[in-house]
C-alpha cells in the first residue's frame, strides 16, 4: 500500500441493533490533499466500542447517526504525518475521532487529545488511558463517590470499563464485585483486576440469590454498563444510599420502542438511591485530570489493562458483533498497517 | 363521650394493595393510666397519607409493617391534656405519628414537632406545614436545585404535596405544569395553585404528545409522585441535565412481584439525568428550617393550601381508598371531637 492510499470501513445500510459484517464495507481510496489548516494522521490503532451501536442507529442520542455511506465513526490513536496546521507537527501523536480508516485528514475539531507519555504505548490512549478509563475514574468517583468498605458491584467486570471500576474502587478502599460472563472472564476478575469476588452469570443457578449471598449488607455502588437481567438482580440488593452509574445498556439489543422489565421507582424510593446517566463526554474539561491519575497508576503497576489486538482491518466489520457476544478478552482494538 | 374513653381504628387482617374499609374496625376503649415519663394527647386531626398503603402492606419497607390487631399508624396532631414527662405540659400543641386514635399516651418518642406558630391552624402540621409541605420543599430544592426559567412537571398536581411543590417551583422562577386527573382538578391547579400549564391525564388523547407540545425545551425537573403510565409519558421529554425526584408511586396498587414498565436506563443515560429516590425522613434535622420557610410564604400569601376535612373518626376505615381514588380535594384529615 502507497502511503496516500487510504483503508477505510464503510457504513453501507442502516442497522437495527448490533450490526454485523454485512453493513460495512472495506474500501480502498486515494486520500486527499491537504487544505490550509488541516493535517494528516496515519492511525495506529482503531478503537471497537459499545456506544458505536447507538451511533449507528437511527434514535435519538448524543451525537447524530453515522450517515449511511460515511467512514464508521470510531476513535483512533496514531502519528501526525503531515500538516498544515500550525499548532499540529509532524511527528506528534494524536487520539480523536479519526474513523475506522487508515488516513484521517483533521483540522483539530475530532482532535480529543495529544498522547504525550512515550513510554507508554498509544493503543492504551483508546483503552485505559483514553474514554474507557476516563469513563471509569469520572462515573465511579465523581458520580458514587465511593468510601472506603463499601460494597461495588461492576457489570462487565472484566471488560474496558469494568476492569478499571473495579480496580479504582479498590484503590480506594472499597469491597469489589464483578459480574462478567464465563469461567475465563471471572478467573480474569479474580487474578488479573483485583475484584474480591466475582460471579459468572452464564453459570449461576441464580444470579439475585448468589449477589445476595456474596453481599450480605447491600449493594452501595452498582456500576452499570448493562442493563437487562444483570441489573435487575442487582437493583434487588441495594442498600440505603445506593448510588447508581447508569454507564451502558449492553445487554439490551434494541431501544425502539423502549422494551419493558421491572419498574425502578421503589426500590430507589425505598433505600433512597440515586441513579445517574453517565456520558463521559461531559468531562471534557477534565480528560487530563483522569489520564495523569491512570498513568500514575499504571507505571506504579497498581492498575492493569488487558488489550484484545485484531490484527487487520478486514476484521473491522465484524468486530461490534464480537464485542456484543462478549468474545473479546481485553479492550478490543484493531491495529494499521 | 367521656374525656377518658378513646376511639380507635385497628388494622384487623393484612392486605394486599390500597386496604378498604373492611381491613379496619373502629373500637372504644379506655385509656390506660399514665406512667412517669408519659403525656396524654387529646388528637384534633388525624393525617391519610399516601405512604399509609405501605405500611400495612407485608413487604420490605422503611418502617415495619403495622401489626394485625394494632391502631393504624398515621401522623396526628393534637393538645396535651395530662402530663408525667418533664419535657412537655399539658396545653401544648404536638403532632406526630400518634396512630389513627382519639387518644394517644406517648413518651415523647413519637412526637414530629412541637406546634407553635398559634396564628395558623393546628391541621396544617399535618399537610402544608408538615411532612407534604416538607417534603415538596426538600424533595423540590434539595434534590434537584431547581433554576429559574426551568420547566418542572409535577404529578398528582392538586395532591397535598404536589400542590405545595408546584408553588414553590414558581417562586423559584420556574415553569411549571402540573398533571392531575379530570377537569376540577386541574382547573385548580391553574386557579388556586397557579401552575403555569396543567393536563388533565384522564381526559387527554395523548398524555405524550400533549406533554411534547406543553414543555417544548424538555423537563427539567419531574418531581414524581404517581410511576406508572404518567411517569413513563415524561421520561420521553427529559431535557439534558434532568432531575427526578422519585417521592411516591401512587399509580402502582401492587409491588410484589415488581410491576414491569420501560426501562429508563437509556433515557437516563442519553439525557445525564438524575433519579433519586426521596424520603422526608432523612431530614428530621431540617424539619424546621422548611416550615419556617413554609409558614413564611403561607403568611404572605405566597403559598396556598387546600385540606379536605372527613368530619368523624367513623369515615377513616375508607379513607384511603378515598385518597387513591384522587376523590379528595386537598390534604385528607380526619377531625377527632
Amino acid at each position: 500500500m502507497t502511503s496516500m492510499e487510504n483503508r477505510r470501513v464503510l457504513l453501507n445500510a442502516r442497522p437495527i441493533g448490533v450490526p454485523g459484517a454485512e453493513y460495512f464495507t472495506v474500501v480502498s481510496q486515494p486520500v486527499d490533499a491537504l487544505k490550509a489548516g488541516e493535517f494528516l494522521v496515519h492511525n495506529q490503532f482503531l478503537s471497537v466500542d459499545p456506544a458505536m451501536r447507538g451511533w449507528v442507529n437511527d434514535t435519538p442520542n448524543y451525537l447524530p447517526p453515522v450517515a449511511v455511506g460515511d467512514v464508521m465513526r470510531a476513535f483512533a490513536v496514531g502519528k501526525i504525518v503531515a500538516s498544515n496546521h500550525r499548532d499540529y507537527a509532524v511527528g506528534e501523536v494524536v487520539c480523536g475521532l479519526f474513523g475506522w480508516q487508515r488516513l484521517t485528514i483533521s483540522n483539530g475539531d475530532n482532535v480529543m487529545r495529544r498522547v504525550t507519555d512515550e513510554d507508554l504505548s498509544p493503543s492504551l490512549a483508546l483503552g485505559i488511558l483514553g474514554l474507557n478509563g476516563i469513563t471509569a475514574y469520572f462515573g465511579l468517583l465523581d458520580a458514587c463517590d465511593p468510601q472506603a468498605g463499601e460494597t461495588v458491584v461492576v457489570s462487565t467486570a472484566a471488560g474496558a470499563v469494568g476492569s478499571c471500576v473495579g480496580q479504582i474502587a479498590k484503590l480506594h478502599g472499597c469491597q469489589t464485585l464483578g459480574i462478567a460472563g464465563g469461567r475465563d472472564k471471572v478467573q480474569q476478575c479474580i487474578t488479573e483486576f483485583g475484584y474480591d469476588q466475582a460471579i459468572d452469570y452464564k453459570n449461576t443457578g441464580d444470579l439475585q440469590a448468589e449477589l445476595g449471598d456474596k453481599c450480605p449488607s447491600g449493594v452501595n455502588i452498582y456500576f452499570d454498563n448493562t442493563c437487562g437481567p444483570i441489573s435487575d438482580a442487582v437493583f434487588e440488593h441495594l442498600a440505603l444510599g445506593a448510588r447508581i452509574t447508569v454507564c451502558g445498556t449492553a445487554a439490551i439489543q434494541e431501544w425502539s420502542p423502549l422494551p419493558v422489565g421491572p419498574r425502578v421507582h421503589r426500590q430507589l424510593m425505598v433505600n433512597r438511591a440515586r441513579m445517574t446517566g453517565f456520558l463521559v463526554l461531559d468531562y471534557k474539561q477534565r480528560y487530563l485530570e483522569a489520564v495523569k491519575h491512570l498513568a500514575d497508576w499504571l507505571r506504579k503497576g497498581q492498575l492493569v489493562a488487558r488489550e484484545h489486538v485484531l490484527a487487520d482491518m478486514d476484521q473491522a466489520p465484524g468486530a461490534l458483533q464480537m464485542l456484543y457476544r462478549g468474545e473479546n478478552t481485553g479492550k478490543l482494538l484493531i491495529k494499521v498497517d
